[in-house]
């Protein structure tokens, strides 16, 4: 048992139907006066509800997605015009990547007000973009110092996207067990995250506007980005990195596909992550217990399915290969991996791959 | 799902056989060129091999349990006359807990190098005494900044006090799960310590010399800490906290005995409880995970064994039910409590306790 684990600092709070009045609470404790909230024009009205009551000096509702500089210099010359000193950011993840690009330069505190499952605002990683470059880094300053997670926020978000979205989240989870930096701690927490996810994600689909799915459906994007921001990028997020870079298969479709088989490729060679992930589904084995919920939440089955052409294969291992993470727990060969690309594309059952030799 | 949880920022490093490099590695992230070392003189050669290397200005070994009032100030005193810029403390409890108290009134940084379970290092609790009166409170500044983990330091510790130490540690995990401030992230948290200590402690009895099971209680007590300091006391420390004050019984003993019977009478009416601990224990229900895990450290059992007089039995329920928290699970009255107790001080079975009525 070796490891080392930073745990950062932040206050959440659960707070279904109750957001304006936990947002001002967070504002005092931070001793805020001037406001500036941000978020997106079509969020606007939910911001005005969330935000009522507050000190705003200004409300900003310049977000582009990815969060370009030039927008973040916008805010951030918004941020010092009008003296700001504490931040609300109700949206998704550019909406919070926009308080935190603003945060990165100035060290305004922010309270972060998640609409979607995005994550960001449970790390310190924030991300700009200038063209088709993207920057990213990690700096205490961006963490929200407290985030306000209302389900009764989410309950707009379509069940079609909310899926994709949980399930996103629960491949966060499933690829920090065997990150480079993965540790008891991020397991725990990603343990408990895919226990929430599991829960959540059938029931959004059969009571979209009941609150039970959203509220384990956010608690359990918020374990996730705990844990794989703790963790790192696993063989998961390197090979779907790959496929949507180069061949620009749709993100979340991308994921929830390659997932099964990535989990069934490297659970037989880590039977404690393995036994985790089976209690958290609640089911004999890791992978009988992702494919129960995918099965219940009609999830996507083959990457063909979704644009990949099969003639790319060969050139997409090469590209793998190269970012293969530090100590997955299987060895990654030219061999299995076209064979995992090969299940993937066509949807064929994950056991295929689980058995499969070197 | 209505909480508020409040992480603490810390940085905690598992290095088995590695304190001294691990030491020096989390003072130099402190910038830290004035050391003060804190240990007892039982362990300064302990204290003087893991801090080998350190810019150590000054080696204070004026170490008083429970910590003085008067201890703490000169410990203070001889931290500002030495120009002092991080404090590492190497031991138990009491040493923890004196440079907690001097982090207090100076916030200097701490670096704690636990040689127990005892789990003060990863909380912001700090206490002091003066005479028999002993006061508490919380303060971020006194959290370590950093807490080094090696399990071969507590390989002296003798079994028998291991035993008590795990066993408290895992009351701190199972009273989490029904405690005042309870929330799912202190569930997760308590839940993953008791897989822990269920795990390490057999192994310390049956390998006392071997690391795997120091190294899961060390684990487990981090865990426990965190837990505990996040939810507050549930009503088997209430319990303890009474016997204890009131007829001096032994610390370790008195937890010891009393958990089974907390745990078999709350159960029942905390199901996610209930099968969270089962799963932690790896055992059909939580109440027989405990029963064998007992047996495999043979915990004491009855509270007779340790000087509790029956006759004590109605006095001791009155003074219970007046600290009885907030939200324990099942309601409790002077009848079923004088139940717990008889039971609790012949060593009964603790079923008869789940079933019994109101």
């Amino acid at each position: 048992m070796r490891f080392e684990h930073e745990t950062l600092p932040q206050r959440v709070r659960f707070a279904p139907g109750d957001a304006a009045a936990s947002v001002l609470a967070e504002v005092e404790r931070l001793g805020g006066s001037r406001v500036m909230v941000i978020a997106a024009p079509g969020e606007s009205d939910l911001a005005a509800q969330v935000t009522a009551g507050l000190p705003v000096v200004l409300r900003h509702d310049d977000v582009v997605m990815h969060v370009p500089v030039a927008t973040a210099e916008r805010a951030r010359a918004a941020a010092a015009a009008h003296d700001v000193d504490v931040m609300v950011s109700v949206g998704g993840g550019s909406t919070t990547g926009l308080a935190k690009a603003v945060a990165l330069t100035t060290g305004l505190p922010v309270v972060a007000v998640p609409t979607t499952y995005a994550g960001s605002e449970a790390t310190s990683v924030w991300g700009l973009t200038e063209g088709a470059r993207k920057t990213t880094g990690a700096d205490p300053r961006v963490l929200p110092r407290a985030v306000v997670y209302d389900a009764t926020l989410t309950l707009s978000l379509p069940v079609a996207m909310s899926v994709a979205s949980g399930l996103n989240a629960l491949a966060h989870c499933v690829d920090s067990l065997w990150a480079p930096r993965t540790d008891p701690i991020a397991q725990a927490l990603a343990g408990e995250g895919i226990r929430a996810l599991a829960a959540g994600l059938p029931t959004v689909v059969t009571d979209p506007i009941g609150l039970t799915g959203r509220e384990h459906l956010l608690y359990g994007a918020y374990l996730a980005a705990l844990a794989f921001s703790s963790a790192g990028s696993g063989l998961h997020h390197k090979i779907c990195h790959v496929l949507g870079g180069a061949y620009d298969l749709p993100h979340a479709q991308t994921h929830a596909v390659v997932l099964p088989y990535v989990l069934a490729f490297n659970a037989p060679a880590a039977p404690e992550a393995e036994r985790r992930m089976a209690t958290a589904f609640d089911a004999p084995t890791a992978v009988e217990g992702l494919r129960r919920l995918r099965r219940a939440v009609d999830a996507p089955l083959a990457l063909r399915d979704h644009g990949f052409d099969e003639a790319h294969i060969d050139d997409a291992v090469r590209a793998i290969l190269e970012v293969v993470p530090a100590g997955n727990p299987r060895r990654v060969t030219a061999q299995n991996l076209r064979r995992l690309l090969r299940a993937a594309s066509r949807g064929a059952d994950p056991a295929t791959v689980a058995a499969m030799g070197g």
